[in-house]
């Protein structure tokens, strides 16, 4: 059943990877991705070093905006330099402790490689034992594919997720757990979107009426123009997407695509009379 | 000259588009880059929708914490959502003005690209003369390939710096006319760093061997391991960098790069006996 409510999310990506240009962060655009066509909206992405009193500072401003959900990722393997649970556990005064359920799971599957000889030694190091010691109150959530459990955990109104960095394991422990709990507080909620290029026509022309448009469609339409290169050799990209807009919580698929469909259309001719070629690739 | 402090940027990225999951932030992962290869520090990442309210906190947020730099990406178009402007005027509390450098360049363009047979009409619409529309005290930095100018603007220690969305555009303007800014306020700094890969053992087994060399090399090598795949089938990727540690700061180039390779031969030592093989290339 519609909430009819606007389920914020909020993501923390945490690792000094991200923040000294190693890595293109594709766990972003996939998480914001999920999140939009299971209805919720993302309002902010946080990323920070892996540096403790930073983690939990930024934990702490985050629950005190109060989002729906705080999706965490990265910095929950065996590392001394994965300090995610210690940096939660900070934020939200509960301590940390060995959850015995996830400790069963890490057990459980180092003895698993060993077995199929693919590692050495299967002892519970404190490197290995790390990854299940929790935040009080924790759900540990099986991961598929790797060795860190993930985390649910409530504080608030917010259900707070942690999830590994490594995509492969983000991603699994995402379906297999973290969209239920995503559709619980969601509820059903239809997206539509459309997207069209346009050719021979700078983005500063069509600005008066994608504005138009973007008004008589109101509140079931959201155009974004996206400028391909500068406006001398003009390539535009328009994405018109249903807004989270919670008048268009509990409408029809059938509805919102039709709304988009005409604010295509009435923007497509616009953008003709103006003289710009529509093209429907890039 | 080296200035021996840490020089610290928050980036600020602004566009729906980052939050619906329609585009990768790879102006992230490139300004991170510069930014570290500059010798700064980039201490945290924000990206915020289109909300001229949202916009307008987090800045405030960003300029309490101080950084040297803040970079914000998106939003200096000439359509109706591109409000990056407006939310620095208000978080800061400069009106918007007309800065007629800004607009002379704009205009300049506009002629330009209708002189070129590029453009129908290169009226300064009130779509087009927005982008000239700056908080009060801006200096705006020319745009090589498009319309919008950037814009630099002190306020107390930090340097506000806003660029446009457009990777091509955002590029040009940063090399141009930010990388020296930033040049002037880090001076002279040497960034060293080191990448290999293992095979055939989990990052749990190497983690003390980890951080036992990490300690060794202190403060001079930051080791960080980066699995590629579950540790059941593990390809780990190790990159060894200069941390952004004040002991740092007045080190040669070789004696950075000398630094690096001992941790490394150290490490891949130590991992060799662990059973794991060394491999170049992923």
């Amino acid at each position: 059943l519609p909430t009819n409510k606007d389920v914020k999310f909020e993501l923390l990506f945490i690792g000094n990877e991200l923040l000294i240009g190693k890595i293109l962060n594709t766990n972003s655009q996939w998480l914001t991705r999920q999140i939009t066509l299971l209805g919720g909206t993302c309002s902010r992405i946080n990323v920070v070093r892996d540096v403790l009193e930073e983690i939990s500072n930024v934990i702490k401003e985050i629950l005190n905006r109060s989002p729906r959900f705080l999706i965490i990722s990265g910095g929950l393997g065996p590392t001394y330099d994965d300090m995610t649970l210690e940096g939660l556990s900070l934020s939200i005064n509960q301590p940390l402790r060995i959850n015995k359920t996830a400790l069963s799971w890490i057990t459980q599957k180092y003895q698993e490689l060993y077995e199929k000889k693919r590692l050495g030694d299967p002892t519970i190091t404190p490197a290995r034992e790390k990854m299940a010691n929790l935040p009080s109150d924790s759900i540990p959530l099986p991961n598929p594919v790797g060795s860190a459990p993930g985390v649910l955990l409530k504080k608030g109104i917010t259900n707070i997720i942690c999830l590994p960095g490594v995509p492969g394991e983000l991603k699994a422990i995402f379906d297999e757990s973290v969209k239920s709990e995503i559709e619980k507080e969601v509820g059903k909620r239809y997206f539509a979107e459309s997207n069209f290029f346009v050719k021979g026509i700078g983005e500063s022309s069509m600005a008066p009426a994608i504005e138009e448009v973007m008004k008589k469609s109101s509140p079931y339409v959201y155009i974004k123009s996206h400028p391909k290169q500068d406006e001398s050799d003009s390539i535009v990209e328009f994405h018109l997407t249903t807004p989270n807009d919670p008048q268009c919580f509990d409408k029809s698929k059938d509805f919102l695509e039709e709304k988009i469909k005409t604010a295509r259309e009435e923007l497509e001719s616009k953008i003709s009379k103006l003289g710009g070629t529509i093209i429907l690739k890039e």
